[in-house]
């Protein structure tokens, strides 16, 4: 059953978000004030029993100078300068297992996997927390904050996807004009906002990405994560106001209408924890070269690993091939 | 479907639960360093349009001098010293509206009802926030910062519990030698905590307490919010000793056996929420005076307002009658 | 997600309900006909342990001159008159305990419950029953004696709500001129049916009203009480046009066209048990003074513990401050 | 998933219920009293088109004289005395449709297909009110009237079926010396009450009956509808002795225990809505020449067609093969 | 709920559907391979301790001459030529017991009733195989062999569905004039596709009938057994057009549009397993004289036992009464 | 919640299951009619932009000679002898993507992941036909052909799981004295099939095995695949003897005690689907080395990346480091 717009209506569809007043200087200070800090990445090669990969446990600093971990892979034996991938990763999962992901430093790209701060429990570990207070808020990390765009738990999440950015162009192995930001659901809607605050990325992926159009999706989900921000309103019901000027600093319309580097989307037509309209929604704003894999009948596991496939033909089309 | 244990085999049952080495001392740390922080009462007088009582937002500094906020509610124009029912929370919860749970003060009560730290979301609004940093978790608070007594969220939260006793005390209309902790679920856990904490209360209730034995309870119930632990330890996997050491330190059987005053519990034998066998495991080990009311046929609403009936009786021979 | 129509559709939505042939010569002959029996109203004061209230337990003659049970609730001490509120209860309650409910009387105005005639076993007891033949039916009272007004199980309950303002007027605590009902659910679905039956009340609130415009609720809903009718369709196929002549006899739309007192209204975006489009079906025909509180992100409970703090403060308005 | 007694325990348990004190002259006067009223059976043959059997519409009085409805099918020209088979109906359910159920006709049987009162809206059409008034009650029929045997539902039931087979005998194409009982689920529990109640039947047939063993069943399942017990007593929570006696009064048990006629009883090991223990209960304490079908995978479907086709033959066996 | 049109949409809802190149002959070619072989029907009588039937075991050669199951039931003695209904069985379900479905030999037709290969474990017997290789598929048999219409799973089963008229046509007792084909749900897709492809008929029955308009099914239903079809494009992304190829070939739509036979329909309003405007739109196409019920209330239990009364009475107008 | 035994009756715990008579023979001659099919692997380097590994696409002849498809995935510029994974899939899925699964590779072995036949559509693509009848089964594979032996589906993929391994044999990148099978859930059940049918196997390894100890698995687990057979036999009531004597020929109870490779296990405590208990019958048997790792908390996933990380620190100590 087609739960959202059809392919036709999609086509046509743009949200009704808008930047808020003070959108680029909010998000300008955020960054200076992080940028205060030194990038200071520690890397420590680990053990893993992998003959043909490389893996180094990743330290640096992020919102507030905060330590925030990832996993850096390479081709064992690359000398580099390689094309790069940094990553994020979906709604309740952390970095995970150094076994895990080996696609993209299979493929010969260097490889950083960045993890979430104060989630990496529901599906795979985490090993950054998340330091800040919590007022009231319904589980999980959607409504940590969500009162005041100062204290909303995405401002830390964001900042932390561009310094990882800073983080990856540090590194010897790195090429900085080839580095692309991806991820799915939560993952690609940081791929969004990294996309819309630097203009030196070379390419982005957001598979089915969350976190966009947040309007519509309180109109068209009933699932979670979203769900959880209408949970908060149906105790919190005099603060709708305040969690819609939020969320309008969050946005994935707003970063994509800031956007420059090519991109690759994805959309599901029966995806209802992030639904094609929604996606839509960024997509339609985004204001460099673009294009979208739309999937008629799945839901949120979108192409799956057909779009990690698409992705790895798009990004050799604008990063150039792996080395080894 | 009985789900847990026969009247006669929770007559017979008893925790496996011990406390670990250095309970006493973690317990006399921590609240030793929350007093070396004012109690700083204050109250504001609220509008609420009753004729028949009188309310006041309250502020008090709990753990680690943190602001937590709380209810007060007297009969309109009593003039104390009052018998005082200090009441904690249950899952989700925060300490409401105004208007609501008029129960004890209409019952000529002193009633202080203490807010819960970064939940009040899920079903009554709170406006305390949980500052501290968050470890990965799962959603919710019953995971966060588990993997060390010192840094686990019911420290905080147990130790707010014990100084609003401390807030009471500092009240005129409170009359110290007729002080009752008292709540369910979590609530009821609470009033545990504080029971096994403080030797000057005049009497505890806990209805259907949650945060007892969790070594039978992580066994026997996949039931939230202890299944938040579960979650945890699936994908945790290599952390199991660890958490089982933490909780440890704020199990309610640890703390009955420590309690003095009179006690009332209740448990249901349906309950999937916080099974009977778990409430009985701390029950048997209390060591006051102990009466326990059990509903056959009854989930975790247990008694309902009968629980609360009955929690009127029993406080009334233990505290007197209310004052008006 | 939103399930019913849009802030801008409701405004402008009308119910297609219609009052049938003969249906005020249906009202006047059942009220008449109840008439006959004296209204008979019995106190016995309850002891409750509360010290700023008193309590009492009502029996009244209602439908048939069956008798019908209540509670009375007051400030102690209080000599009144006082303005008053005649509540109703909710689908499967009953007039519940006596400790339950505290609100109306702890500010100040005379509050009677009134018991529901053969349900209050589904959350809250009953004491009244239903005594009247029972035709095949599917489980609950929605389908009792359905195939004809005069055998429905509504005509017997809106004729004892009718009823319990005649016995609240009977009461010298009561001030004749200032009574309002009052009622969440089934209790506003009540509460409409007295307002159009009764030119003597001061005002009328229903919060969320259930038995409003049934045309629609059977075309957008599937939830329970209203599915009970659609369950019924479903083995009784032949039926289909007896039942909607029957429940055009008892919906609140219809009522809502008779009404004077000023009334509000709540309505819920997300409610799928009474949707909103259902409650403004009602709301548009109301042709007293009204007015409605929309509550966005909630589903059934609407505004909670905020409706009936935004009643207390309507109803002060329009029958002055409570006493004590 | 086995959710009862393995084979092993099903033939050793007993069942724990016992006839209350004053059982036989309960249902001694329940009898008599509708023994005062003639049984006066009228009978219409409808118009089926089917061209191997006749249908006639049947009305009898019931308890207190009551109508109650049925369908009589017998071979087309046959001239009786046949033997017979009296049915009674699962819960939920009427007598249906003409058209349905042909079996037993089509065996060569007299067919008395007994109506249900108040219920016959779930999955089959019922024409037979329930003429009894209705305490508060959880919606079905499992807790009407259930705090005194003389209000229950089920006296009214049974008096019903006992009467059914008057019905059944004053017919001439009706063999009196051949005439079972029969049913399945209620209706098992109806053929076990009759067969307790009468000692001039030739047979009686209970496929996975309900009503039996109340006090394990209250403790084995949560599946309806004997969880309408459960629900009552969640809410009634003083009142579950008043419920315990009164459902020894109609416990199959307690019935079995008094019975005579040979008797073919079905159980499944995976009926969790009569689950097999409560079934072994009643079957254990059968008084006359008894077997029992046990379906080792099967729920509350139990034996399906091959438990009428079982009985088909346990019928010819104990009346002899049918007419035409 | 509505789920799909609304009965004014539904009467000018005309399919998206129609038939490809090759539809005609890919059928013709299919028919002609099985027509190869020889029907050799075989019967054996049954022994059933039904006195008014006499009921067969019958196989005749289907698909690629395969054996195929059915029972033949006829009345006792009926020496015909009677009229003969065809019948074909819904999605999981065989030919099941002798004892089973006596409505139409009871109405004096010779009534066959074809197993269905490969399934009959669902709810009801089958004893028939479905001999051919199983490509990668979803558990069921929606998608076997889907992405060629050689090897589609319904091109066996709506061949043995005409092949079982021929085997009809070859008994003494049945009239060859006089012959219907008739179903629900799967069995009203073969009914539909045999009417299509003979043109030998007197009538056709299809109840709520499925493989209609699968443009608009995989569009508008989530419900099993076309949800099979989903979850097959989840995972075989790339082959949504080889299966939109497939299903074309199997369409009601299409068979609908090459019948001659007068046919009822039945449709029901909240059936989300067949919606209505999958069954309208092969209604619309349907070339012969038509009619359809339309249950306003029902799910996919459409019209049940006043379906088949329906049908009845609809039969008898088009092949005369029945015989004894 | 513990579903199953504690780890205390685990550790003691003896299936019934034996090896019915004939198994060895039935075993020997389905395996030396597959040995008359030479095994004729094909292989076709696929393009995946990987730059560390080569795939290729593998055809050979399995059960009947009949073609079956695998992936290789191996080192780049691997000249090999290289240690080997066989390794087979869970239940529904089928080889997948080229893309997918590169772990053992990665660690420098030859890595053959065996498609499934017939399956493959659930949650990741298969190619490989299951070509036999199908007799009326449910839906799934699991009761396919069940009533027999010979004709069951597990004979034709267990015969495939053995011929998988001379396939890898044949090629010159495998170290035939280093070859280990390895598998999850049906995976893993298979795994455990060849290692009791093989001799010349280096190690086994099933995580959370299905297919094992099944008179247990039906008592215990009401969860699909094992469903399956509990719905077959739902239906088909007289046939349990016979299929319980076909699965006594492919329960990995038996295998396990016909085994000699080194063997690592894993179960999870709350494993619904394959029951601790039911590892542990096969466990207990299996006559090769043997250990076990038991995740206290986790249900079906097991332990994740954690078995993979286990099990390859288990290979390099059986068969010695990967190459690159």
């Amino acid at each position: 059953m087609l739960t959202d717009l059809s392919p036709d209506q999609l086509a046509t569809y743009r949200s009704s978000q808008t930047a808020p007043g003070g959108f680029d200087e909010f998000w300008a200070e955020t960054l200076a004030e992080a940028g205060k800090h030194d990038i200071d990445v520690r890397l420590h090669e680990v053990t893993t029993n992998l003959t043909t990969l490389s893996t180094y446990d990743v330290t640096f600093r992020g919102y507030a100078g905060q330590d925030v971990r990832a996993w850096l892979r390479v081709p064992a034996h690359a000398t580099g300068p390689l094309p790069t991938v940094v990553q994020y990763v979906g709604y309740g999962g952390g970095r995970g297992h150094a076994l895990e992901n080996l696609l993209w430093a299979s493929a010969g790209f260097a490889h950083l996997q960045m993890d979430t701060r104060g989630q990496g429990s529901g599906w795979s570990l985490g090993d950054t927390p998340d330091e800040a207070p919590s007022q009231p808020q319904v589980p999980g990390v959607v409504t940590r904050g969500i009162l005041d765009p100062a204290t909303y738990y995405y401002r830390r999440m964001f900042t932390d996807a561009v310094r990882a950015v800073d983080a990856a162009r540090s590194l010897d192995v790195v090429d900085n004009a080839r580095i692309a930001v991806l991820g799915g659901s939560q993952g690609g809607g940081n791929a969004l906002a990294v996309a819309g605050l630097r203009d030196d990325l070379a390419a982005a992926v957001a598979f089915v990405p969350f976190l966009c159009d947040f309007p519509r999706a309180l109109q068209v989900t009933e699932s979670y994560p979203y769900k959880e921000i209408i949970d908060y309103l149906v105790v919190h019901r005099t603060d709708v106001d305040a969690v819609r000027r939020t969320l309008a600093f969050f946005d994935g319309v707003n970063f994509a209408a800031r956007a420059s580097a090519p991109a690759l989307f994805s959309a599901a037509l029966r995806d209802t924890v992030c639904p094609p309209s929604t996606v839509f929604g960024a997509f339609h704003e985004y204001t460099g070269d673009k294009q979208i894999e739309v999937w008629e009948f799945n839901g949120h596991e979108g192409g799956g690993i057909l779009d990690e496939a698409r992705a790895l033909e798009f990004l050799r089309g604008r990063l150039g091939a792996g080395g080894i």
